[in-house]
């Protein structure tokens, strides 16, 4: 299927009202038909993995998947200039992918019901597609994901989005995933475990805790809407959303006109911190790592910060029974990730801050106003972080939304962040700290297209915005 | 001094037909007054440098400027899936900067007579500013570059342009430079080596051997001179070029209508060669390279092919004289790069060829039709490289230009290659080899705003296109 005007087929998507009862329910039923077992092993009882002593990493015996490995960090950055810390270390490229189709006129996305051991409630909504560039390379395979055949079959008439995303830049050592969107053909098959949703569903679900996993809110945020000046489209006549901050969100991601700062300017401020900015990453073994604690089931920091690396047994019974073993991160404690907007000559802007993390492939990328996945935001001195005690003190009525959110299930165990998205009142200053650059949702929109300027933290955020 | 619309104030300096005879003559005089001397030394003679034997690199005594590393480079493209190499590593950012203001209303470079040691000719046009970041960092220093303060001074209202641009990936490890460009005020003094050229001056200058360096290519080429649809401008009436193949070349770089690819469709393109290949370079001494041989005086490889690595002494008397000693790469030949130009539903499209090169950043950067660098054009089968026969083999009024320019005579020592620029005859087939997709020059212009997209030589021929 053709799909003519792609950025305005996604805006219809996501200004679809339809109500998400029924999905909830359906994840619902999904989760009572399975159990899943995470237990906590020795990492010597991680069966096909191995812990070598000699080279100071976690890897598959097959040296596929992924490994767990430390790292010297260096930078110019900050007042910590130096530190050690384990990291993922996942070089191959994955595809994350949906598949879409207009029902009814609408574009629909097929979702499917995941489980995935480190989710707190186990099942959530995934894309189409997880598959690793084996799966897509290889011409035939006894066991290949469903769908895969789509995905490999696509023309350039029916390739929607197809970025090269990055992931956690503290957590993953330079990982980055292909995002997909494919249109199908009408009498496309849908198992079991799949559904079909609107974007307007899937941005109503991520309202609610937990429900949307992070691969799907990731290659969401690749949608552009579509860039308009103030002449071509006539927001409050062509588009109605009820609430006034919905009118002003959606008015942000497709004004390109009325913008605070250049891309000029844009692509000054972030040349500046690149150009005069250092981030130095060598591999060292995991057993040297300064200020971590390797014991026989655990790979800690001596205060207890940050996270830790564990090795889990994972036995997941459906009609089938699978098990496996696997090392995981454990999160310490729960972070925050925020975006503050402020209406600026009448266009809404995000506070974007330019974050150094040591796994970013081109040291700086843009990030939400506040984010600590590394420490805990509750207990970090308030007015020691920019606008994290605006954020936690912020009153109801300036929340858009305030919803927990599962990290990737697969590597993450029980990780949860906070997600939320305020639109300041007046008061706030227009003046920015240092590292701050305000953006409509339209600039970081476009700047999602291009490789490594937004980061996930940022995308995921963006992805949860609702219109209507 | 504030330029309002940028992009209209770059096109009309393009534009300008001033005569060059006088630019000519001014160079001429420069390198009359000056005596430059390279000779060929050991490296053991190469005062304040050292070949480290057990680390295998020849670096400078302070840890500064760069150093000579050995590289073991793996990849899945290609017929040759490993090979060694020495490669030059200068990690720390260096500027590039153009100092412009309005003169009589036509916006002019201020641009440097500078001797390189490398260059076959010594003088060269160079930007306002070649500076280091210790340069830039620096808040006091003895000999600081000329016009630097201006450059620290900068203001988001007096910067142009500010973007961190790649160079070779063939010879320089992931090296980029921060080309900057920003308007001066009126009473800019300018010194004896210094003048002042408008884009018009510099292009037509460009179309002449070995006049225009390498770091004034570079910078020019991050100019955008606007994205205009059909109804927004009439090229005919308000620009008129005099040759029908300049108002075509105009045409496409002012288009944001009518591309053969779409945008999405380019990244595509680009996002499944990253996903699917792989680039791992790992350093390892210069002695231990396969098929490289380290003499006193020389590394080189073993079939005289590439590149060497050899040490030089430079004395260089004008007013004052200076001395020093320093590593250098010399070719092996002469290298060709050539953009291969189609007219497409009536607009211009670059035969553009995705590349893969040892030193990128990201895998793969967009480079010309035909690049060949690291080994002979004359020597090539004409049949074992795409578009290399149809280059050397181009009627006399298909070529835009057919100039020789030199890389960088600070590192490189005689290097020159040809630059071609061919409109296509409506013979040559739409259809394009694998890895190659069409792009007008607006696309290419746009990309280039982005990091690691467009590669230096690309960047380089997209300068030198005249359109008066």
């Amino acid at each position: 299927m053709v799909i003519k005007n792609v950025n305005l087929a996604f805006l219809k998507s996501a200004l679809d009202k339809t109500e998400v009862n029924s999905a909830l329910e359906w994840i619902n039923n999904q989760n009572k038909a399975v159990n899943v077992s995470v237990k906590k092993v020795d990492f010597e009882k991680l069966e096909k993995w191995k812990f070598d002593q000699k080279k100071g990493c976690i890897g598959h015996d097959t040296g596929s998947f992924f490994s767990i490995d430390g790292i010297r960090v260096n930078t110019t950055l900050g007042k910590v200039g130096q530190w050690d810390q384990p990291i993922i270390n996942q070089p191959e490229v994955g595809f994350l992918g949906f598949l879409v189709k207009e029902i009814n006129g609408v574009l629909h996305f097929l979702v499917q019901a995941k489980i995935e051991p480190g989710n707190v409630n186990f099942v959530q909504l995934s894309p189409t597609l997880q598959a690793t560039r084996s799966n897509f390379q290889q011409a035939h395979n006894g066991k290949q994901p469903k769908y895969l055949e789509y995905f490999k079959n696509a023309t350039e008439e029916t390739v929607l989005i197809d970025q090269l995303q990055s992931e956690q830049g503290a957590r993953f050592l330079k990982k980055r995933n292909r995002n997909i969107i494919i249109s199908a053909n009408d009498n496309i098959e849908v198992y079991e475990n799949f559904t079909w949703l609107t974007l307007g569903q899937l941005k109503s679900l991520m309202q609610v805790d937990n429900i949307v996993n992070m691969d799907t809110r990731t290659v969401l945020s690749g949608i552009l809407y579509g860039n308009y000046n103030k002449k071509a489209i006539n927001f409050s006549s062509v588009f109605t959303p009820q609430e006034t901050y919905k009118s002003m969100l959606l008015k942000s991601a497709l004004s390109s006109e009325g913008c605070f700062n250049s891309l000029n300017r844009i692509f000054s401020f972030i040349t500046d911190l690149k150009s005069n900015n250092d981030l130095l990453v060598k591999k060292i073994p995991l057993n040297v790592l300064k200020d971590w604690i390797v014991t026989k089931d655990e790979i800690y920091h001596k205060d207890n910060d940050y996270f830790k690396i564990i090795g889990v047994e994972v036995e997941i019974s459906n009609r089938e029974v699978l098990n496996w073993y696997q090392p995981m991160v454990e999160p310490a404690q729960e972070g925050l990730c925020a975006f503050v907007c402020k209406n600026i000559n009448g266009l809404l802007h995000f506070a974007v801050q330019a974050k150094l993390e040591c796994g970013n492939h081109d040291i700086f990328e843009f990030a939400p106003t506040v984010q600590t996945l590394t420490g805990s935001y509750k207990k970090t001195p308030k007015d020691s972080l920019p606008f994290l005690e605006y954020v936690l003190s912020a009153k109801k009525e300036q929340i858009v939304y305030d919803t927990i959110q599962s990290e990737e299930g697969g590597r993450f165990f029980k990780e949860q962040n906070r997600n939320i998205l305020i639109i300041a009142d007046d008061d706030l200053p227009q003046e920015l700290p240092e590292n701050f650059i305000w953006m409509t949702l339209n600039q970081i929109n476009n700047l999602t297209q291009y490789n490594n300027y937004i980061n996930i933290q940022a995308r995921n955020l963006i992805a949860s915005i609702p219109f209507v």
